[in-house]
């Protein structure tokens, strides 16, 4: 049985907070990561939620991840501006950047702070809706390890590259887009491996480049690439951006956060733009309004027409005034880690 | 029949020149139209090429596009700049935007400069990679008419909106991505239409928004964009940017070269990135290097693997070694316009 239990949010932030402290993050920067891990678990993005801490906790016990890293601006050029996270947590470098791109979009009109020797920052989102409370747009690209094959190639080597958009309106919700650019994510595949079941063509391609329904094969070879060619070229670029303009490292060199042989060398962009340095803020978000209900007012597909991020920011509210429920086999798991560092446990 | 013949690139450039000079064109900015269609040519993107100067023609003579307009940048905040192309030539003020966001960029690290009241500017790539002779990264959206339907619905308002980034190397060619955010270009289904052939399930969908293999009834409903929701968004967002941010008109009010019912209210967004405002730049561009040269020796599907931007840039190499091939009803096309312009024939 692995039946999940509601927990208040205030509790599981204090639980995540006092294992972070154990392992010497400061203060405040166990706040930012901690603030990062519940909105992904509020906007029901698993992956990237508390279940990730035991993770962050073996990556600092290892000696590869810094807790205590001193996060250096090395370079500033009017709207630009480059973070040496120095192998500290991503969350905390994304954060710091990202408020940084927003500090220089205010002055400057637009802001591009990139991110080099950072680690996994979680949900890019996150970031990318720092910006809407400014009335700015947020634009956050990461780099991530192997999983997609280059056009015309058999071989992963890019990865699934998240890009993030958060757009503010008046009314309406925001619109925040955060996605891969791949079909779908490995972990899809890997539930149907688990259970049995096939997947869809258009998800995976087996170690010859195929089409494949066998999730095993899949898994072996490489994950589709959004529009083929299109969404190869666009992670790759992602890679680019994050990875070699940063100098953070090559592509395909950027580790998972799953991997414990060494640093992850991974790299982030961050992006604010200043709405009121082209239009009136408000004339803005009122356009973008129009055009929601003009959506939202078409014939439907099904019973609901949603924007991007609009399920995420209802799921999250729900969460927020019910509580978030948490799987008993993750409870088991985080609280192992709460005994072995003498914090309370959930 | 309609055999192609093959031209010399500076009898073409001229002819265009001749015309658009007739049409009141100044010589400068009939210089910039050239080039952008000649360079579509080039790289075989026929659709945004000479043919179209029927078409642009027709607009002037309609009184819907102005051949003289006074182009004014409006805004100017740091990094950021906003140009009112007063329903002057797309191409015209592409290029003066894309140059003015070099120039800022090499002062402020970034350039991001919007363009409202525009016109079809033709191929996207030819402002993006205007960034790369400067040793900056050149990315350039711009908006189009309903093509797609916004995801959950049926009815087509977001357009295909092309998104072009490029991205210098030092020995090997650029990386130039140019996208649209549908898997395929309507004309692709128009053709199969045309041919009586069935289209590929995942092309188009009709009008219930179904998947379809009949052309005509994909024709009848809307394009399938790339990820199905991630594309959807994205091209959402891409209007916004171009569409709302400039100014210019909201979501689904531009109006495509062709559709002669008024002004088409065009957007653009043009942005350089200034590489060595992050990293020395010969670094960058021998990085990227090294990245092209794994990928190529990477196992390949097919016979040989080629970056975005490859193929295009070898077709363009050879067509200006060889001459350019048109098809005879377009010369047929271009020689009445050029009949009754009294300008020298083809």
């Amino acid at each position: 049985m692995n039946e999940s239990v509601l927990y208040e949010i205030n509790l599981l932030k204090d639980f995540c907070n006092n294992v972070l402290l154990k392992v010497e993050v400061e203060s405040e920067n166990s706040e930012m990561i901690t603030d990062s891990l519940i909105c992904a678990d509020l906007r029901g993005v698993k992956s990237h939620g508390i279940v990730r801490l035991p993770t962050y906790v073996e990556r600092i016990e290892k000696g590869i991840l810094d807790p205590k890293a001193s996060m250096k601006f090395e370079k500033n050029a009017g709207a630009i501006s480059l973070l040496n996270a120095n192998n500290g947590f991503g969350q905390v470098a994304g954060y710091k950047a990202m408020k940084a791109a927003i500090d220089i979009a205010r002055v400057y009109g637009i802001g591009m702070v990139g991110v080099k020797n950072s680690n996994h920052f979680g949900i890019a989102s996150y970031y990318s809706m720092l910006a809407l409370e400014e009335d700015m747009i947020g634009l956050v690209i990461t780099h991530s390890s192997p999983a997609i094959a280059p056009y015309g190639t058999t071989k992963p080597l890019l990865g699934t590259n998240p890009l993030s958009i958060a757009v503010p309106a008046d009314k309406q919700k925001p619109i925040v887009l955060d996605m891969s650019m791949s079909m779908v994510a490995r972990g899809k595949i890997r539930y149907a491996a688990l259970t049995g079941s096939k997947i869809p063509i258009g998800w995976g391609l087996d170690e010859d480049g195929n089409p494949t329904e066998d999730p095993n094969e899949a898994l072996k070879g490489s994950l589709v690439p959004i529009g083929g060619v299109k969404g190869s070229a666009l992670s790759l670029i992602i890679d680019i951006l994050c990875g070699i303009l940063t100098d953070s490292c090559l592509t395909g060199e950027v580790k998972t956060v799953t991997d414990m042989s060494g640093p992850a060398r991974t790299g982030h962009m961050f992006c604010a733009i200043n709405i009121s340095s082209f239009i009136e803020a408000d004339k803005f978000k009122q356009n973008v309004d129009s055009v929601i209900s003009k959506i939202k007012a078409f014939p439907a597909v099904s019973d609901n027409i949603y924007m991007a991020g609009e399920i995420e920011y209802n799921l999250a509210k729900k969460r927020i005034a019910e509580g978030l429920p948490v799987e008993q086999d993750v409870i088991n798991t985080l609280n192992a880690l709460a005994q072995r560092y003498g914090v309370s446990k959930l």
